[in-house]
C-alpha cells in the first residue's frame, strides 16, 4: 500500500470540511467560546453552524453547554482534549501529504 | 459578512476533497503523468482514481489524453494552467485561513 494512501486514509473527513477545519482551528486557540462568537467569525447562519456543531459534538471533539446569562440561554462551545489533539494532527497530516506529493517524480 | 466566510466560500471543494488535493499537487510538481504512476502514487483503484481525474477533467483542471505505447492503451494526464493556478491558491487559502483563524480572540 502506498504511503500516500494511508495518509489519505488517515484524513479526518469529518474535520477536513472548509467550515468545521475553521471552526475546530479557531476552537483549539482558546479553551471555549460562546456560539454567538463562533458565528460571527465564520460567518455561518445560526442554523448552518448548529449542525456543524452538532456533529462535532458527535464525534467528542467539542462540548455544548447551554448556560442562562442574564435569564437568557446561551450555548458555550469547548473543544476537547480528543479534538485538540485532531486538529492539530489534521494540519500536520496536510503538510506532509504536500510534502510527500511534491516530492514525486512520476518515473 | 466576515472576512473568514468569504475565504470559506472561496475555497474550491473539488480541490479540497482529498484524494484530489493529493493528485493536483503531485500533478503541479510535473507537466503531465502517465496515469498507472497517478495510480501507484495515489493508492486508489483505478476505478476510483477514474473518477477523480473525471471530475477534474470536467473542470477544466486536467486534461486526460490516451495513447497507444507499444500498441497498448495509455492514458497520460496532465495538468492545466488553470489547474496549476487553482492548486496554488488553495493551499495559499488553507494557509492564510488557518493563520487568520488562529489570531482569533473570542470577545
Amino acid at each position: 500500500m502506498s504511503k500516500l494512501f494511508e495518509e489519505l486514509a488517515g484524513l479526518d473527513k469529518l474535520i477536513h470540511e472548509p467550515a468545521r477545519l475553521a471552526i475546530m482551528t479557531a476552537l483549539s486557540t482558546c479553551q471555549s467560546a460562546d456560539f454567538l462568537a463562533v458565528q460571527r467569525l465564520t460567518g455561518l447562519t445560526g442554523g448552518n453552524l448548529s449542525v456543524h456543531l452538532s456533529k462535532l459534538e458527535d464525534a467528542g471533539l467539542i462540548t455544548l453547554e447551554k448556560q442562562f446569562v442574564d435569564k437568557r440561554p446561551r450555548t458555550q462551545v469547548q473543544i476537547t482534549g480528543q479534538g485538540r489533539r485532531a486538529i492539530e494532527k489534521h494540519w500536520l497530516q496536510l503538510e506532509n501529504l504536500r510534502a510527500d506529493v511534491q516530492k514525486w517524480k512520476p518515473e
